[in-house]
């Protein structure tokens, strides 16, 4: 026979997608009613209409789904009490307090001080080292499938000599400043907000002849000039190498976390392994490993073919002693799609997974509980 | 009837492969003999067992065989006395002179002087733009091509943080200083003398992060404090963007040609235009276009894959107003022979192109014509 014990250890699997942690120590949890097979559940929101209940609600039947004895799921919502957001507050704070370890060493050189978060949950960079694996297919991907999941999402291109984010994510309009000064990013069709200085040259394909201090003071004013506003995710494309422009990034920007692109080239996982060490270096937090242009299916016989050599991520990212997150086959849509500005349509479950793991990242992360409500209260 | 005219019209085609200009021009015929069907000529080189002997009687019996009436040709090789190579000295010298135009205007930005030519014929860049286009690929194929034709040829990995070249031509040995304490190039099994930062440090996957003067001063090392020799060909591999490193080669070295590497991705195309209107900038002067990644065969079915869509190279170098030097397929061989550092087996007719274009670019630019003498002399 079901009972509510095992009801309430299934919902323990759900995390909140904003907090990152399960709702019932959350208490989130405020019905269950057993008939037989079915269940019915009610949760109580951090947030009204928050844009993320669709997510809790499927997350919460799938957990419950799995209970053997279970017939059918419906999930009720309704939203937390200010007095209960209040609690929940205090109880998150005295959470991180207990969790709290020493900060992480600054390795901001002379001259660069780090700039301050402002009303960013997360920053992820991601990083390759070599050029041409797919850095900025893989933040567009990302940052489209965490826009799907209804979270606030923007991007930075911090690749001011070879930026691609605006062509593949279809921005072309140009940002204009607010009535406060701050530049306003540029939001695609599904409402990522863009910010990239291909938006701002008269021609883009125009060079910037930038030495490495302009790069960097340039870098600094995407992020700390531009209104990004309250946002659960920033994703920063990187350029390839391990000069200036990382470098400016890694020591000016409060990263929560890396994701490292590779593809099965032998060459290629050298040279990345150059940007991880030097993620390393700049004690920078590493959530895994992606290999793009894994394999491909021929179009006409179906036939696998390795491009690029035999797929390696899983054991490359072994060697590397960080987590493997998932391969991206060759598919010749995504050169079509991105060469169309129309990534964001593109579904590869792979990205799933990733956001799943940058969800689970900000749970390990202390700094995040502190910060870790839900992004209408910072306002 | 065949006569001497028609034969000497025909040699007046082959151009001397050091110095680019018709051989008949360059009173290298000795001897002609017609016996019917049967052509027999003697050419006079201007170094006795030079290594281009082999490519010059190629050149010599192709062009023959072009014209109508001929059915073998026989081609005996001399060497020009040193009388007759003063008088080539002193006619290619008054010619120099003739054509002389004004210098190149000087970009070097203050504090930046442009470095000696030393012993190096040709010094051509290798730039793209965007990253893994293949622009290491192309810098190898092309000293490969070019030293299988017998020129004495070195590869400048210019891309310190995401050095290609040591692993794609198979050298690993670290270089050592002379006894006039220059640096020495490593030889490949091939003899192209290659010289890059992952020879020099002692574990290839530790990153260099150095921000952009010590990148500067370091590309200016490579090039200035090693002993390079005498060069038909130095080919130097550019790292991706437009800022610091690629652009201290146009500032420091004496560029003598801008080879320009693209993908049919439209995304590629409007970086690799940022590339080209730099060159611009920099008055380097532009060789032509290279389209990599132009398609794949699948090796299932032999099905053409436009993995990143239709090649676009011809009309891509026609808006841009730069010769296409051809279209390099996709082909699984590339990646698996550059992991093994044996690239140089690859044989692929683009390049034989390439280097033949090279050879015509020479002759059209003025500087050339003053060293325009076999690299014999210049010891």
């Amino acid at each position: 026979m079901l009972d509510k014990p095992q009801v309430i250890e299934g919902l323990r699997q759900v995390l909140d997608p904003e907090i990152g942690i399960n709702i019932v120590d959350l208490n989130m949890v405020r019905d269950i009613i057993i008939d037989g097979g079915k269940v019915k559940v009610t949760i109580a929101l951090t947030v009204a209409h928050c844009p993320l209940a669709k997510t809790l609600q499927t997350d919460v039947e799938k957990a419950l789904r799995k209970i053997s004895g279970v017939s059918t799921v419906t999930v009720d919502t309704t939203a937390m009490s200010r007095k209960e957001l209040e609690d929940l507050r205090v109880q998150l704070q005295a959470r991180s307090t207990r969790q709290a370890s020493p900060q992480r060493a600054s390795n901001v050189g002379p001259g660069i001080d780090r700039l301050g978060k402002k009303g960013i949950r997360n920053i992820i960079a991601i990083i390759s080292g070599k050029g041409g694996v797919g850095k900025s297919f893989v933040t567009s991907m990302l940052a489209s499938e965490l826009r799907r999941q209804g979270y606030e999402v923007g991007v930075l291109d911090a690749d001011l000599t070879g930026p691609s984010i605006a062509k593949i994510l279809g921005v072309a309009e140009r940002p204009h400043k607010n009535e406060a000064g701050a530049i306003e990013p540029i939001r695609t069709k599904t409402g990522i907000k863009v910010m990239s200085i291909n938006l701002v040259l008269e021609d883009p394909t125009m060079p910037v002849i930038w030495r490495g201090p302009i790069v960097n003071s340039v870098i600094r004013q995407l992020y700390g000039d531009v209104e990004w506003g309250d946002l659960h995710y920033l994703l920063v494309d990187l350029p390839p190498g391990t000069s200036d422009a990382p470098l400016t990034v890694f020591q000016s920007i409060p990263l929560d976390g890396i994701i490292v692109v590779s593809s099965p080239q032998e060459l290629a996982s050298m040279i990345v392994t150059k940007a991880v060490n030097m993620a390393r270096k700049m004690d920078a937090p590493i959530v895994g490993l992606i290999e793009n242009m894994t394999f491909l299916n021929c179009p006409h016989c179906g036939g696998r073919i390795d491009l690029f050599g035999e797929p390696v991520g899983a054991k490359f990212a072994e060697t590397l002693g960080i987590p493997f997150l998932g391969a991206v086959p060759l598919d010749p849509n995504i050169p079509r799609l991105s060469d169309q500005g129309s990534i964001e349509t593109y579904v590869s479950s792979v990205f799933a997974n990733v956001a799943n793991e940058l969800r689970q990242n900000s749970v390990k992360q202390v700094e995040q509980l502190t910060q870790g409500l839900p992004i209408a209260w910072g306002t």
